[in-house]
This record gives structure tokens, sequence and C-alpha cells, in this order.
């Protein structure tokens, strides 16, 4: 664990010629450390206000900037807070962190200011995992999400399972006092049915995973089809649906995800499979390894066929010869090329034509897929830490019960009430340990 | 031209996972659109004031955010101006501007933000393009000239040639009304001294032009050599010497600059000679167009030799088939391999061993190079419509000198003044056309 009596700096924007740049600083010095760096006296100035002026190295000139200042307890870390915002140099912006080194700080870690806010209790453990998923949320279920867990929602809940219980605790370690004597403070059945409640809500939760997965992270989603069937054409086709929207705001790139759509706020990820991209033959290439591997995470499986050529009896072998996927949308394309009866093929096949950009039912069809998981304001775990405390927790409950079944000494019962206490308490950090953190905090970008 | 009577906003920061983003908003209207997609109200907040609150795109959320105000005058356009800070994910940041959007702003063009500051007089014209120069300076040299250029020297030098000139100028002007009277206002010696010494000054800033140049861009450099000289080496050598300085600083990419380095501040910017990097062969690439044409543009030529197997006779005949550049360093290298007499070669060869990195004598050298070029606080030109500029009135002004010797008519010799005074009056922006703004602030960043 770093010194938290640093006092911290990082970039905290990225690197790149722009507008602005903007520097943190953090810590018990971190006003007096700016204010040497600094051609204005900012030592006495109030917090959330704006300073006007340059940064300076000795007598050198650095930048000319704008420096906000906060003051504990009111800032983003709990401690001392300065923002330097300054032109948008990668140069600059080394030039201004070295001055500020040389003043006294040091770098920090990547998450240290978000591991400085919940040290000093700004926010508990998953609503810091909270801002790390806003900076990484790329869509508005993933966003919104986000924000409702750095609102603490999920934490609120959590907390008041965990209080319930440490009541409970408090009673059968009490008996443990009373070693042999064989007293019952703690009211069997009254623990019984508050175990089994929990249990109801825990395993609620757990399974709201499977969808906060998805609102995180999007729909893993193979198009597959026999050669020619057009799925090139039809891919072209749902990425220009959203495009049109996306390239009316210049400044943003899209680069890395090219093949990422977004209906309703969730995204369609398209699993990278070998003969999405390689070839158009994705059924000759199913059973191969690695293609089959991806298709084993896939969630959804859009597959097409060539209504101008094939049969209902063809279809129903190259069905056959599927991997098995959660959800499947049969999409009958090149509709354009002839004439056929709905009533000859499977009840929930959409028709379209991918070359004429007529793909309103298939996208309606998505968007259904995806409105199963629109995230009203319920509580989802969407983090895997969280699933597997919870599973945990779950599991030292049911040892809870049967403990209390066989009649275990109130000792045996305490510790895997304190076991459960112990997995709801990492979630939000109640209880914690370096390890946890450290897994946490380093997987943060620097500067946040 | 853009309608200055709008509102506009743009991402100010890269767009990148990162802790913050800044979206920038400026304009009569800026504050009461921010109002607009703010959770609180700060319709009537303060200049220089930081608001914690939500981006709201109607009951949606859309991020967390500190909002900083700015009140006309006292921003970077002169206008109302609101920064909103962010977290760093471009879904957020396009989701922020989509709001304010759709609350009535429009998106600004490139460099619009510093065109309303010129316009609005916060800044001069060199000055607004010395902030470009800020945005890109990649070294102590080109950074401090952007300073030095930002804080107005150059275009208080210009002003006062200007004025001096505009004085005469009315005079001439004074002239032209009395027709064919033939008086003389203007003192024809006393106008002559005065051209003659704006000449001196105007050549003064031209001829500094060359070192403006370097010290903004850096001086072009070819290493070159017979193969197995050791150029790779060396050039590594050289380029691990800064890197350890660089790489200090985490957060920082210097993914495109691979072939840097900086000494003394100034940049050393290796030129992509087909030779140094498809071949060792240099020598033989010499007079291949491409090669040829780098080598041009170059200023300082570093020629490697292997002293081990060269004997000084060779090394001449080597020397004699390279292009003439203006500048060369003669580096001995494998000085490590054996004896050799110092005194057997050219009196300015530096011996190094760039196996061993004992390449300090070279280092020298180089610094020798750049310390010509050393910034210091005197006016330097370094942007090419300067130059240009300049050329353009130190040639109306000789053909004034011109007029005036062959007695030209007042209102030839005025034209001829009032070129050079709307050339000197580009530099700064005291007379400007569309063309010339957009030809300068399109090429600035959006957002800036």
């Amino acid at each position: 664990m770093q010194n938290l009596q640093d006092t911290i700096t990082a970039p905290a924007t990225p690197a790149g010629v722009s507008a602005l740049a903007v520097v943190r600083v953090s810590g018990n010095d971190a006003i007096a450390i700016a204010n040497k760096c600094f051609d204005k006296d900012i030592a006495t100035a109030d917090g959330y206000t704006i300073h006007y002026g340059h940064i300076v190295d000795g007598d050198v000139r650095v930048d000319e900037v704008l420096v906000s200042i906060f003051k504990n307890p009111h800032s983003y870390t709990g401690e001392d807070s300065v923002e330097i915002s300054g032109h948008g140099s990668p140069y600059i912006t080394r030039r201004i962190i070295e001055t500020l080194l040389k003043s006294g700080a040091r770098m920090a870690e990547p998450g240290e200011f978000t591991l400085r806010a919940f040290l000093n209790q700004k926010m508990d453990l998953a609503q810091a995992e909270a801002v790390a998923d806003m900076i990484s949320s790329n869509s508005e279920a993933s966003l919104q999400m986000a924000l409702s867990q750095m609102r603490g929602g999920f934490s609120n809940d959590i907390a008041i399972l965990r209080q319930e219980l440490i009541d409970f605790a408090a009673l059968i370690e009490l008996e443990n006092d009373f070693g042999e004597e064989d007293v019952e403070f703690a009211d069997r059945p009254k623990l019984k049915a508050l175990i089994a409640r929990l249990l109801t809500q825990i395993e609620k939760l757990r399974s709201s995973f499977a969808s906060g997965n998805v609102l995180k992270n999007g729909i893993n989603t193979v198009i597959a089809g026999k050669p020619n069937a057009g799925k090139s054409t039809l891919l072209n086709a749902l990425l220009n649906e959203e495009r049109a929207i996306v390239s009316e705001i210049a400044g943003t790139t899209r680069d890395t995800i090219e093949e990422v759509f977004t209906l309703k706020g969730i995204q369609f990820r398209l699993i990278d499979t070998a003969g999405l991209r390689e070839s158009e033959d994705a059924i000759e290439r199913i059973g191969v390894g690695k293609t089959k591997e991806s298709m084993n995470k896939a969630e959804l499986l859009v597959y097409l066929f060539d209504i101008s050529i094939t049969s209902p009896t063809q279809l129903k072998e190259e069905l056959l010869a599927l991997p098995h996927i959660k959800q499947t949308i049969l999409v009958a394309n090149k509709a354009e090329s002839g004439s056929y009866k709905k009533e000859d093929w499977p009840e929930n096949t959409v028709f379209t034509s991918a070359k004429n950009k007529d793909i309103e039912t298939l996208v309606a069809e998505l968007e259904r897929v995806a409105s199963h998981y629109e995230f009203g304001n319920e509580t989802v775990v969407n983090n895997a830490r969280h699933a597997d405390a919870l599973a945990k927790s779950s599991e030292a409950l049911q040892k809870v019960l049967n403990g209390i079944d066989t009649e275990l000494t109130s000792d045996m019962v305490a510790l895997d009430i304190r076991n459960a206490l112990y997995q709801l308490g990492l979630i939000t950090g109640e209880v914690t340990n370096d390890e946890v953190l450290d897994s946490i905090f380093t997987r943060f970008c620097i500067g946040k």
C-alpha cells in the first residue's frame, strides 16, 4: 500500500495534442505544492474557486493555466486537491508534472485518487468500482448502471442485508461467551427465517448478474450463415444504421469498435468468428476449434440464409448443424428476390433485403432482445467480484442453515455467519484487505 | 465565416478512456444553455467559480460533473463560457455534447474558440497563432518561443514598425488630396531614413526565421554512413539517452516520435532516409530520388564511419560522394577497437563507441549545434506566414525607396506604403480577411 501522507499528481486527461490537458494534485500538501509552482498566491484560496496564472519552474514559465482549488473534505479524494488546466500538449503536461514532482509531489499510482476517496470514506468500494465502470461505459445501459451504482443503490441493499445478520451474529457470539452453559440468546427459528430471506435476496441479486453483465459489456453476438447468404452486406447495413447518428458529432473517434452496434442503449458485440472475417463460410467452419470457442461465449446467434435458393428442409438441416446458443434469430435474406410464403418458414423468421437496406424487421427483433435487458432502476450485479462474494456468502449462509438443523455448536454457527458477513462486507469494502484493494485499483487508469 | 452569435461547444480533451474529459461551451447563451443541462441553478453564478452536480438530459442523468463558470469578458473567448469536467469516457463526452446541442448550442468549428478570442480582441492574430504553437510544442525551445509570442513581444515589434509608417502614410495621403499642386508634406529624406531603418529591422526579423523554424520544428538531421558503421547502435544510444528521462513520467506516450531526440531543449528530427530504415547502406542510396529529396531538407548530417577499417584517404572519398548539407559532424565510431592517432583525422572528428554507449563526445557536439539556436528573449519569427508577410512588406518598402529616388508621384508612393502597411497588419491581424482567418483557424484542433 502506498503512503497516503504523500501528495500525489498525475495527468487526468489522455495524452494528445488538444485544447486542454488537466493535471491533478491531491494530498495534505496539494495546495502548498501547487502554490510553489504558480505565479499567484493561492495558499489561502477558497475551495471551488478558479485562478488564472502561470506554472513556473523556478524562473522559467511552463504554461499559462487555470488552477482549480478543492479543500478537504469537499473534493473527489476528500483531501486538499488542485486541478491544473493547461494547454493540451503532452510536452507541457510532462513539464507541469516535472515541476510538481520537484516541489514535493510524487507520481500517483493507477487508481490512487479513487483509492484515497475510498479510504477517506467519500465512497464505498462498490461505488469506487462504479467510477471505473463510468469511465469505460460505452453505451447508455452501461452508463446508467454505473451511475446507479455510484449513487450507492447496490451498496445500500448489501448494507441492509448485512446489518440484519450482524444483529444476530452478536447474539450468537454472546452464546459463545457462556461456553458450555448451553444458553440460546439467538432465537433459532427467527434466525432461520432471516437467513432464508437473505438467501432469497442474494439469489435474486446473483441471478441479475447475467443481465448486469450484458448491460455492462453488451450482448455477444454471432452472425452466421452459408457463403453468399449476405452476411457482410447485412453487417454493413446494421453498422450504418448507427454510424449515421454517431458521425454527427465530430471529435469522437470510434476506431476500435467497428464491430459493435448499439440498439436501445445495449451494445451488440460481434464475435470475431473466423468465418466472419476470413471467409463467408461460417457453417463449414463451425466445429473448428477457435470458432467453436467463440460461439460458446455467444448469447445471440443471428442466422442468415438466402431465401431465394434455400428450401425449408435445407434450412432445417443447416440449423441442426449449429451449436446451441441461448437465443437465435432466423433471418431470411434476399427477400427482395421473389415470392415466398411466410407460413412455409419457422414462425419467428424475419425477412430482410440487406442489399436494399431493408432490415427493419431484423432491427425490431434485435431491439426486442435488447429490451429484455433494459435497465430500470432495480439493483443489478454487474461485477464478477461482487457475484463471487455473493456466491460465497450464499454458501456460508447455507452452512449456517445446515448448522442450525444439525444443532451444531454456536461457535461453529458463528464462524459461518462471520464468513457470510465477511463476504458481504468485501463488496462494499466494510471489510477489506490490501490484495482486494490492489486488484481493484491497479486496473484503474492513471490520474483517476 | 461562422455565425458568432451562436453558442458553440466541443470536447476540449482528447478522446480516450481517462480520469477526466472536459467539454467547452462559449457564447452569449453559454450559461443559460449549460443551466438547462445541469441539475443545479447556475444562471446567476459568479465567474471563476466551480459547481458540483449532474448533467441531465431531460429526466436522464448523463454524468456527475464539475462545471466551471467564466463571464464575459473574463474568459478565454471573451464571451460567457462554461467548462464541464466529467468522467473520461468518449461515450459520456458524446452524450454531454448531444445534450448541449439539444439545448441550443452548436458544434464548434476547429479553432473557433480562439477565433472568437481574436475577434473579441482578447489576443491579436500572432498571439492566436502562438496558441496553436503552444499546443503542438514538444520541446523546451518551441514551448518558450510560443509562450514569448503569446505574451505579444513579436506583435509589439511589428506594431511599432507599423505605427511609424502610418504617420508618414498620412502625410503622403494628404499630398494626394492636393492633386496636381505638387506640395510635399512628407519630408522625403526623413521618409527614406525611416524606411531604411524599417528595412533593417524587417531583414533582421526575416533572418531570424531560420533559427525560429529550428526552435519550433527542430533540426532536420540525417545520420548516414557505410553499412556496419554502427548507425542503428548509435541511434539507439542517442534515443536511450533521452528515454531515461522521459520514461520517469508514466502516462505520457511518445509513440509517434520514436526518431526524435532532444538536447538542450532543441529537437533533432531524424529524417527517414530510405537508407536509415530499410538498409544499412545509405551511401549506396545517396543519389536515389527520395533519399536525395530528404537530404535536401536536412540541416545537419551526422556522418559515421568505422575507424577500425577506414583509412583517412577512404574517408575523404566517402565525404566527396556526400551531398552538401549545411553542417556536418564526423563521427569515428568503433573507437574502442584499437589505437588511432587523432591527428590523422579531420580536426572536428568526434570519437565514439556506440556499442559501449560511449557517445559523450558526440552528444557534446550536438549540444554545441543546439546551443546556436538557444532561445533568449529576442524576437524570433517562427511562422512561415509571418516570414512571407515580412518579405512582401520588405518588397513594398523597396519600391517606396525606388519611387522616392525616381520621383514617382505621391499617389504611387502612397500605394506602396499602403501595401507595406497591409502586409505588416496581416501579421497581427490589424488588417485581415476571411481567407487568412480560415487558413489559420482551420488548422487548429477542435475545442481550441
